[in-house]
């Protein structure tokens, strides 16, 4: 029996051993190694976060030649001076670097600041057009673009002063926009001059100087001109793919009472089994099989990942157009709705002309949105992923319980928005029909609360199935306090 | 040296080995392979899922041999059909036929979708009758049959209306109720009728079509007439043991503000153990022994399982009757009472004839309820799991905070009691005695937060020794502003 | 090709195995096996829990030897009878007997049941030190000598009672506020007297009967006249550094909405990398290197660890005074400002001699404050670690949105106060210049939460980059609201 162990202690260890091995083996480039010799003194961190992860490990010549359902890199091909060496500092802080406005010399470089996805796409270039019609890349245009969500931005924004009984608000700083809503949807990085900077190591040193930086907003513009931040999921410098497909990701920008979709997923089922199972994962596999790698689905796996089965089926396509399998939006303002056919939701007009999906009673504006049959087909690729669990019929009856859910949700925001009308038309309060901002009363923020907190919660958690952030956390329990305080504020008033 | 390190090489990997070695053991019934010969397509995550497990691994011929403290079956006997294939699809979905509505012709089988507790029990019959005895197998009928919970229930879910200046409210939907209460009480599952559904793979196929489905509420009624849903903690189909013990399990009806019992435990001493350590923990083991399998109790250690010492002592019986260690409700309604006699307290009444375990002043309905001796043994009985870990005196000391925690939380929702009865009796609002309900104005809601809410969080939060929640996290703050503010809205409202 | 095989696979597990050998070379001394030969049954899991640690398994003889950067003791020199054995049971128990009030006779042995930092310092002298200048070993003091802050706490747990129509509200008991407030800024723990407890398997004994027990608050006082809880972070009886290194240890005190850091850490992109990736992380390893051991910041990175980078250069030296590397207080009451000099706050006095860093108005009182340059030292320390993985530019331009940040937080602050001053001079409310409580009245407590949680979230949610803590969830969007709320409340009665 004993040789037989010694064999398999020697073919397991073989395989444990085996991955290290294959990451030793990406040569380095000389311009790459002359960034290590300055950073890894000056930025240990990340020198040795880039270390640990594929990006050093592997060519890109390596990567092409792995089977397609495996392969991480969708080029056909890649520029001669990459394919043989790790994919290190400089093989991405020189590309292109004549559209990136933020080059500066560095050393002995051209080097810029900001890798964008049109440097990445370089490797990925699917993934890039991909994310492009995908609604995050244009997410800071959604907000900038659209007085009302711009309006009511500022009213989170900016600061009030009281004088006497009035309550003055000023404008917002650009920092505080840019540590507010622009975190995650993206800030303007612009090259606003030069910066010298005095390094006790290195000696003077000049940079460029950017505006609305640090930013890794998903919908970033940057020196480039190009829109989004890979970064935002693919964290930097490890690149992981099981950070990307993990839930805590999508967290960062999706956790608030505004997209509360983290929490709903903390509490929902799948959410349970991820925590309490995921030490037994395999979380980097390529491709990703359901029940063998993983046993409940995190974001990525409904909303990203390629999917197959044991026997290598193809259950879902990679995707980062995030709305392919997404046939109605939970968080529409006001009401839910359609998805947008496009993903510059700010060219959406309703039938007053106002720039949002629906009216303020409700009706969707339905040529920018998305038909019967394009949902069909979305909720179909849906209801695929939710198959390699689940029977139809269960499947079915959770997508009946959403569509009753938003119906539910809708109705709850549509008796608030008649009491802040009444509100408006008693004269009790000021809004778009005086010329005033919806945003900036007591009784305003009450209201918007029902659509922007509590409405969302209680569709998402039919969505992803948390129902409690749908009942006591922030659901149904609000949406009704919220109707009756509405009611309460408004008797009062009235009876004077 | 080298030969000696050879052999612990080979003694280790042989451990290693050995668990997959005996999983691959079991053999698979022809009735079984016959469902996988599909489902390996079909539902491609479930299976791989159950492969993983311990119910694919080992048979229960195999089980019923294991030492009594490592059992995991309590049955004496099991069929013999049983007894010598793993537990697979066919053993569990074709038990017992005649007794499930839902049995449908499928394939040459009678299978059915719902597996029941009854199911479970031709293994674990010990654990199906604890259960049975468990509040939580109760949970539907103690809503539903609860006339003044029902009225709660209904003002949470149903859907209102604005006309004019007044506020209508429609009856919940059905899916309404099913994802929102009935989601964690459980809905009834009926047999409506049959379905045909159109697979792309097998063609066309006839399922029943069952009411309330999907739901794993801990309180379901399955078409076997049977209560409750093993896989609410249970997991499909893993059922991984370290699953059930973890505390995320539990998390998914027990975080939400209104049971804040998971929220109290992230920010314990003991959660923080667990979520900082138990990479290093054996979650699986049975029996499960505190500072060596583990370092700090979640949930399932206090209330449900098998512990002992080193020495193989046992220092906590199993148990499925979750109430065992337990001697004071704390999210009683509304006020912390003795824990009910038995597990269906909607037959309870207290002194007004309402059904409810304390009168609105605050008064015990003590014949429903156990007594002091029944008291001090279940205190006994917990108080011997804290002792591995802790004194006597430190023990004795939280159990005593406990106490005076339970008193102000009680007194606090008595203050803000006998200010609703003031609005109610000036005619402010409208309560039972105006034959309206006592949660559909505003001033209500907020009256019903304090005890939903925030006398739970309090409790709670000194039952589990995670001080913030009582604290400024929906605790002792929030339960006297609450307080405040109802005296606030009287005011203004007595005026005039 | 085998026999290297082989060759690997021994030396793989000479590794694997190298550690628990050394864990299992510890004596224990005569006393503690005395401890042992008891508890082992009396209380098994901290026992086992112990057993799993480094101070069961390294001798004070040979933690001195350690290189000095790995070196955990930072005594010089130790008693020679603690030595030469594990740091066992009575090696900690026995220490010091005749200045700990709580010594009792147990067994043989004179045996504390509170072990102390004073205890603790016979090994970690520096650790104690530099804890005793630190904040939180004050944290009980700066409560309890602090009248307005008193005054904050009383009313928090104090139990209400309604009579007619009045609220009144009785002194907390003493077991609140070790449940509530003391619970994290610590107890004091007295000998009250003695106690007599039968035990099942050891007959009667006496033991100390202690106030304030159970309790591990940061400031507690101890029965040796001692302030602080080393165990409050160095989590008993394993003592391990992944958990006092880990997030979770922090999160027990400082997660709710009055200090919401870990709410923040959590939607942080640090916390995010934490999370998906601690798996992969050497959380133990001392000195700890960024990138290579773990590859984003927990609390402990940035505020306690000794860092260094891959070529063993120190980027962080080990501390115990937590506020080393703050500049800026972001909890302050109620505004932001420079650190104080000394830990006892309770001693500041503002220019209206209130003991608060701050007027009402904002002014601060900057004899008891840091100066610019003690503040740009303290700034720089930081930036140093940020540079390990971020470039200057990057970290600057966090530190300037911080900066605005707590500009707008004040500001908003100071216009709910000047509302609040408002409501007091209108006779709305009663506040201190009428001699009463800024805490009794619903309105107050309103204004409360505009700097006690949502200035502090919004705060923290720049210093530690979780945006959406700092927006929609208890953030600037709770500020505003704020503001509109107590202005609508004002107007309302005001007409009258």
């Amino acid at each position: 029996m004993r040789p037989l162990l010694c064999l398999l202690a020697c073919l397991c260890l073989l395989v444990l051993l085996s991955a290290p091995a294959a990451r030793a083996g990406a040569p380095i480039s000389e311009a790459t190694q002359a960034c290590l010799d300055c950073h890894n003194e000056a930025t240990p961190g990340i020198v040795a976060d880039w270390k640990r992860g594929r990006m050093s490990s592997k060519t890109p010549a390596q990567a092409l030649k792995e089977p397609e359902a495996a392969r991480r890199v969708s080029a056909k091909s890649i520029p001669a001076k990459l394919m043989k060496v790790a994919v290190g500092c400089a093989e991405c802080h020189t590309l292109n670097p004549k559209t990136h406005a933020d080059t500066f010399e560095h050393g002995d470089a051209q080097v810029h600041v900001v890798v964008s996805p049109k440097d990445c796409a370089t490797c990925h270039p699917t993934e890039e057009k991909q994310y492009g019609k995908n609604l995050m890349a244009h997410a800071r245009g959604n907000l900038i673009n659209n007085p009302i969500y711009m309006n009511l931005a500022d009213q989170v924004n900016g600061v009030m002063s009281v004088k006497g009984r009035k309550v003055a608000m000023a404008k917002p700083h650009p920092a505080s926009e840019a540590e507010s809503c622009l975190y995650c949807h993206g800030t303007e990085v612009k090259v606003l001059g030069k910066v010298t900077r005095e390094d006790p190591n290195f000696g003077e040193m000049s940079f460029p100087k950017l505006s609305g930086w640090p930013n890794r907003g998903v919908g970033r513009k940057n020196p480039d001109n190009s829109l989004g931040s890979c970064s935002a999921c693919h964290t930097r410098h490890q690149f992981a793919i099981e950070m990307a497909r993990s839930p805590y990701t999508c967290s960062e920008c999706h956790k608030g009472p505004d997209v509360p979709v983290y929490k709903v997923y903390q509490v929902s089922k799948h959410g349970n089994i991820f925590y309490a199972m995921h030490k037994q994962w395999d979380m980097a596999k390529v491709p990703w099989t359901p029940g063998k790698d993983f046993s409940a689905p995190t974001c990525a796996a409904c909303h990203a990942s390629l999917l197959v089965d044991a026997a290598g089926n193809q259950i879902a396509a990679r995707s980062h157009q995030m709305t392919d399998r997404i046939w109605v939006r939970l968080l529409g303002l006001i009401y839910s709705h359609p998805m947008p056919k496009e993903p510059e939701t700010w060219k959406i007009k309703n039938a007053g002309g106002v720039t949002l999906a629906t009216t303020l009673g409700g009706q969707p504006a339905s040529k920018f949105l998305i038909g019967p049959a394009e949902q069909a087909k979305r909720k179909a690729a849906m209801a695929k992923v939710c198959g390699s669990c689940h029977s139809q019929g269960w499947v079915q009856g959770q997508f009946a319980r959403l569509e009753q859910s938003n119906k539910d949700a809708d109705a709850m925001v549509l008796a608030a928005t008649r009491l802040m009308q009444e509100a408006w038309d008693q004269g009790l309060a000021s809004g778009p029909a005086q010329g005033k901002s919806p945003f900036d009363e007591f009784i305003e923020r009450v209201w918007t609360q029902q659509w922007l907190f509590y409405a969302n919660s209680t569709r998402f958690a039919s969505a992803m199935m948390g129902a409690d952030m749908g009942v006591f956390d922030q659901g149904r329990w609000e949406l009704g306090k919220t109707v009756l305080q509405m009611h309460d504020w408004i008797k009062i008033r009235q009876k004077k």
